[in-house]
């Protein structure tokens, strides 16, 4: 008889999983708390869109899922900065052809069930909570929609349950479990610059457009009806924080005088604003990710971060990738199987946790700061004259499968070979290989 | 009618907490999980002595009971390090008549009870289990010996619960709550070195004893009886751990090997070995500490730390003195004086917290190692030659009332004075004003 996994979570990197896991032949069952997203158009929770790039891309390749949910995606090929005045400043992500893609959470999740649900050996409940994990046992307990309590016995269980996973719940009862749950300082609402006429787009559509302003900032990305999902990014408290913007007068105030060119866009500002959610935004480390050879956590579960490097998603989908591999070389040595995983794992998640929140402070303050375009700059000319010698952080972090720690590493070695540059007001002589091959050990 | 006060936590900080509160003329409950200790000489749980030093005496000292304490203290004024072959070296930890005193922690505990139970508006109650907090009613709820429910309505409400705090548990479930808990890989044992015939002591009696051994060390205390308490600081696995340890002839080999002239006069060594339990060590940190002016966490329950720097009773027992000047400047305006208390202790709880952690390395590794004798020698002299200039980290954490951020600034400070030195290869002019002053600056 076939092992049986249980996984608990039946959002993007769950039911990615499951997939993975009936390709390999195991008996899946896969649950999830909220219900059948197939039959409930409003998908409650998280963010709406997400930026999907090749990390994403890489672990929907092999179930062959990418063509598909590209189709149904737009291409960002860059950051458009929206300044007080209405100026436009556009800054391109890579190189020409690379972008990263604008998807719905909520189409990708529904994709990713239906194509579940066509294995066999994958049984999928919806409304199923879970209330306890016994280890002793190997057993779930779900609490099901008509309130009843369902205990599921397997081999195995995974636990993709997202940043408030109750699946870890049960690790950090135990003694020697490393955890820390950090909030940024920022929280986010949710608002809408909806479509034109003739589901036409009203600002650019490649791209990720940033209104920069320091303390604070609102971004939008484009949706395949037209619209876009705004998302302002502000401070809970204090002079520029959402406790201040308690009137429709106070927000409107606000929004001619800091957001002016998209003000105008937003007939239903006012209304969304104090409809929708202002949301915090966490960071969740923790350590080990794994339980003998019983539990393993993935995902959010594992290492929630915060949005801000468009990773949350790329980074849970290539956790999926590097289990499976595990597998792949380990099974049946499960004990092996889980350790390498979060062994291989660990200082990734670390490494985009950090990229993240640096992130925060990037695109709220510094893309509006002429010395830090300057720098991006000189990053645009040595990665287009020496495409194979040097590669952006962001490149690295966005269009490659290198390690996140090695694209923090090296973002740190880059930052140091431009300072370098400018301190020696060598930029005319980036051209001059003789001068750059002087630099050249900064990046070793 | 007076305010009243229930205090989660009869431990050091609760009990001592209960009586500042008293002196006030609050209605003070004190609520403590286990037995009278009064009545039960075993005292379960954490460590069997306590190093006391300045700031803990300065808070026992407004309660008059310094006196009474430090007469059954034993006063250690420097380390002891027992080299492998049993070669010794000493060194002191301040300048002359500066120690820090070995003291029992059931005993102290006791001393403070029973202060408490002479204020006629604090009532104690024993085995008395924190289950519940309801923020809303400021209601707490205790389940009692006898299995009953008690719910206890006051105006404010403090969590001296330690580092596993029911309290801080209400908190963690909202929104916004910073926290980590992060184990060190290194646990710990309690043994024993017995008094000789008379109560005699069999080492050195005015010193808290060192046998470092790099990954790994063992402590000893004095105690009043002749006795001397000592703990094994090893890692969990890995060679060198408490996992390789299994059987009884391993524990004697690894002791007869690496701590020869202890074990010597350790007769029931591998029974406590096999009978005493190894414990893991937990740094625990979180923010906010309070909760409008309802909730507001105090010692462990709000940062435990290692007990590496003997700091965590010191570091408690001065927040108990911060918060009672906070309720003294600011009073009866709660919501002021929970907030001015959190801010003023949290980067300093931080502080102590990271400096606990620096002298696991430095007294299992550096204290045997030559270069740091050095810098301890130089440091020494620099003390002794510019007390108003010079003040070490250890002496500011241990024997001033400085902050402890003060205090980690300042040792970074010192350091880098100190490597200046032994890079101008200029030890012996030390003595010399006018190269000094060349360097001060470092300091500023």
């Amino acid at each position: 008889m076939q092992e049986k996994i249980t996984i608990v979570g039946g959002g993007l990197s769950g039911s990615l999983l499951a997939i993975y896991m009936a390709k390999r032949g195991f008996e899946v069952s896969l649950f999830e708390r909220r219900p059948d997203m197939r039959k409930n158009k409003i998908y409650a929770g998280k963010s709406i869109n997400l930026a999907l790039s090749t990390r994403g891309l890489n672990a929907l390749s092999k179930i062959g899922l990418d063509t598909e949910i590209l189709n149904d995606a737009i291409p960002m090929a860059g950051r458009m900065m929206h300044s007080v005045k209405g100026d436009l400043t556009y800054q391109p992500y890579g190189k020409e052809g690379q972008a990263i893609n604008s998807v719905s959470r909520g189409r990708l999740n529904t994709k990713l069930v239906e194509l579940a649900d066509e294995y066999p050996n994958i049984t999928i409940y919806f409304n199923a909570k879970c209330v306890d994990v016994d280890l002793t046992k190997n057993l779930c307990v779900f609490e099901m929609e008509d309130g009843s309590k369902k205990e599921v016995w397997s081999d195995r269980i995974i636990g993709t349950d997202g940043a408030f996973a109750a699946t870890r719940g049960k690790m950090q009862m135990g003694d020697r479990f490393n955890y820390s749950q950090n909030y940024l300082h920022v929280g986010y609402k949710e608002l809408v610059i909806p479509a034109g006429p003739n589901a036409e787009f009203l600002m650019e559509k490649g791209a990720l457009h940033i209104w920069p302003r320091g303390s604070y900032m609102m971004i939008a990305l484009p949706n395949p009806a037209g619209d876009f999902t705004c998302t302002l990014f502000m401070p809970f408290e204090g002079e520029y924080g959402f406790a201040n913007l308690d009137t429709k007068e106070k927000v409107v105030e606000f929004f001619n005088t800091n957001f002016p060119d998209a003000v105008a866009l937003m007939p239903t500002l006012t209304e969304d604003f104090f409809t929708n959610p202002t949301s915090s935004l966490v960071t969740v480390k923790c350590y080990p990710w794994v339980k003998e050879d019983k539990l393993a956590l993935m995902g959010d579960a594992a290492h929630a971060i915060v949005p801000f490097y468009g990773q949350g998603m790329n980074c849970s989908f290539e956790d999926v990738v590097v289990f499976d591999e595990c597998v792949e070389k380990y099974f049946p040595n499960w004990t092996k199987v889980f350790d390498e995983y979060q062994k291989l794992r660990k200082p990734n998640a670390d490494a985009i946790a950090d990229l993240a929140v640096q992130n925060y402070y990037e695109m709220a303050d510094k893309v509006g700061d002429k010395e830090f375009l300057h720098k991006k700059h000189i990053e645009h000319d040595l990665s287009d004259l020496y495409p194979e010698k040097y590669k952006s952080q962001y490149e690295l972090t966005t269009f490659s499968l290198s390690s996140y720690s090695y694209a923090l590493n090296q973002g740190k070695k880059n930052e140091a070979l431009i300072d370098r540059i400018i301190a020696d007001k060598a930029e005319d002589k980036i051209k001059d290989a003789a001068y750059m091959d002087t630099l050249w050990h900064l990046l070793a």
